[in-house]
């Protein structure tokens, strides 16, 4: 790369014809130019023709004129590297990137649908908690009810999922909650913002009636899964095809660009439920994680203050050491003790071993087909809105996709 | 199935042929007849000829005569499924199995190798504990020092990567250490068990030298994986192919029946390393996975108890909520605090967004390309042999192949 562009707006020639954009900072060695449509275009070979400008002036965000014949659609932004951004006048990476920016880098959004855009927050999503769940969860609801046709969340990507679960157990949608975020910033040469955003947009419109997070599904930019709410998983660090549907196959593929959306397998659909907001979420509710040699006095330590809900990440079909038989039926007396596998993959069964067995008669629930983090929101909302007697029986009860019917274990082999 | 053989030798007509065998318990609705070579054949027609006996008579474990032109192997039984047997006249499961009587029942192995076989545990892996992977190194140490070309551990599923983990690190081997369990009992009829030894003695035989995991990899019965024991985690609490190398390759395959192997990636060689043992572990070690709104009032708690190892399970590059940075950056000054990610897949790099940022200030290590629970056991081995000072600086060097060299993680896509 010609040294001391980066950031500038040039023109240069390559492939026989003549290109012009911003040049990009790049880590794979090619030169990247950042056209005005939004895309980035990267060449081994080029020639460098002019500097046009020295630095990019700050665009001018248009107000989106709405089109009648277009569904209206809300987007609210929560932060997350989908809300980042390279600032190439001073090399820092900033996150002060609005909903409205998002759209005016991603024009084909504006095709789609009619966008109205919300900032609610601007946090790496490690940061969030119950109380932006619920703040979120409330927003949305005013937003479905106001007559959006769907809402897109842009978030962060290490915990979309645990948000939203919680959005799928607090909020009863006739419409689509659309979960979208990046695993590169919006304008990294790789990034995934803009075709995720576009899939999201889609998704935002279609005949839906649940949560789901849409996200990059691929090694190459050609389509996006969309993924319940409740069944999914971050399971990369760093590739953009890091979100996996767990125990259901993903509700759908969108094709990028086209936009066209395959369903493949069975949904809730749009006007199925009823909008209702169930927002209430107990914090005092803990996931444990076993491993060989941990001792259960974890268990007591949450139990002394004031914690009622546990959710343990087992071994295998769902053990901890029988060593925790006495405390768990203890605390269970009083308690939702929910059983989970650190497997992730698979379905709990304590009935197959001895060791198994002692935790069910000590009072462990098993959970089901659920991921663990599932079961701990799910368990949260359950202690925020019922007893304790109540919460132990719908903890087993599939309330909106998290738990598939049993299949008989031995014979699974999908 | 014809109601009350079950458990019963008896002759039936199917295909054409008369078969022989005794009548097993049977999940899928077709007749299963275990044959006398061991074999379980699953019929769905089939005519009952007559029932000879009323119940199987305890077999005779042969003393198996070692054959000079064969390699020794020494097989450690641990307990586990592989070890379980249903009994036919009390229909109850039963771990009564001691490793003859595993060989006894596939009788393919004798024509890979001379076994000798010790009973060292009878427990499920959800019970295993550190002094028992000590035991084990030990027993393990004492069988190459006496010259066996390999050792086979069989071994429960669930806590296998675990203790395979504490081995790698425990014990420098120049001979092959291969843990090997099943996910269905070995008497029934979609036992993995019989497949699993036959491959796991190939291994055991082979130019290896490190510990490694081999179990079913398909769908079908026809190949094992070898998988690294720092690499590889259960992936599902009940198929058979549950097992999965993480972060990289299976070191190789082993075909069935044939049992040839092809290796797939580098693998550290027979002779390659020296015997040695250092089979010290630290107990105080613990392994807290984040999710958003976990207090970090637990590594107090663990602090307090005069620990001094902490693995955090992290989201995404490895994030914790940034309310967590004072607890951190007072309990490293005296302690190791390793971070990995949730995500399993991938790198943790901290070094991206600012929560990484401020977790490294606060003394955080990153954890690699290492999955929770291998880094887990590392900190246990690490403390339990050097200064919190050297635990540190060696939790991030690559000892026995737990840690990969870093990859460009933006441009990774594998
Ligand atoms: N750590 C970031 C990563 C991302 O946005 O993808 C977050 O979750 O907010
Ligand atoms: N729970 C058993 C499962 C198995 O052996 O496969 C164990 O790990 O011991």
């Amino acid at each position: 790369m010609v040294e001391g562009v980066e950031g500038k707006r040039v023109r240069i020639k390559a492939k026989g014809r003549i290109f012009e954009g911003i040049a990009m900072p790049s880590s794979t060695g090619s030169f990247v130019l950042k056209l005005d449509n939004g895309y980035n275009l990267g060449f081994s070979e080029y020639e460098l023709i002019e500097v046009i400008e020295e630095g990019r002036p700050k665009e001018e965000i248009a107000e989106l004129a709405k089109k009648e014949e277009l569904p209206n659609v809300k987007i609210i932004s929560t932060g997350g590297t989908i809300a980042s951004k390279v600032d190439y006048r001073t090399g820092a990476v900033t996150s002060q990137f609005s909903a409205e920016e998002i759209v005016s880098d991603v024009p084909e959004i504006a095709e789609i649908c009619n966008v109205d855009a919300m900032l609610l927050y601007n946090i790496l999503s490690e940061n969030m908690k119950a109380k932006h769940w619920i703040e979120l969860a409330r927003e949305v609801y005013k937003a479905i009810k106001d007559g959006y046709e769907g809402v897109i969340i842009t978030h962060g990507t290490d915990t979309m999922a645990y948000t939203a679960s919680a959005l799928a157990f607090m909020l009863s949608t006739p419409s689509p909650v659309v979960f979208v975020g990046a695993q590169r910033s919006s304008d990294r040469p790789s990034s995934d913002a803009a075709m995720n955003l576009v899939c999201a947009a889609k998704t935002a419109i279609s005949d839906l009636g649940e949560v789901v997070v849409v996200m990059h599904a691929s090694t190459s930019d050609d389509f996006c899964h969309i993924h319940r709410g409740v069944k999914v998983r971050k399971c990369h660090t760093s590739r953009r095809d890091a979100f996996r549907s767990i125990n259901n196959p993903p509700l759908g593929v969108v094709s990028y660009p086209s936009g066209d959306i395959r369903w493949l397998s069975s949904r809730i659909r749009r006007g199925e439920r009823e909008l209702r907001l169930k927002d209430r979420l107990e914090e005092k509710v803990v996931l444990v994680k076993f491993f060989p040699g941990l001792k259960p006095d974890v268990l007591d330590y949450y139990y002394d203050k004031g914690y009622r809900g546990f959710v343990l990440e087992g071994t295998g079909l769902g053990h901890v050491s029988t060593d925790w038989v006495d405390t768990i039926s203890r605390i269970a007396e009083d308690s939702v003790v929910v059983m989970t596998s650190q497997c992730l993959w698979g379905r709990v069964c304590d009935r197959v071993y001895d060791t198994g067995r002692y935790l069910l008669q000590a009072g462990v629930i098993e959970g089901e087909d659920m991921l663990p983090e599932v079961a701990l929101i799910k368990l949260m909302w359950l202690l925020g809105n019922y007893d304790v007697e109540e919460a132990k029986r719908l903890v087993k009860v599939n309330l909106v996709g998290e738990i598939n019917p049993t299949t008989r274990y031995w014979d699974e082999e999908v």
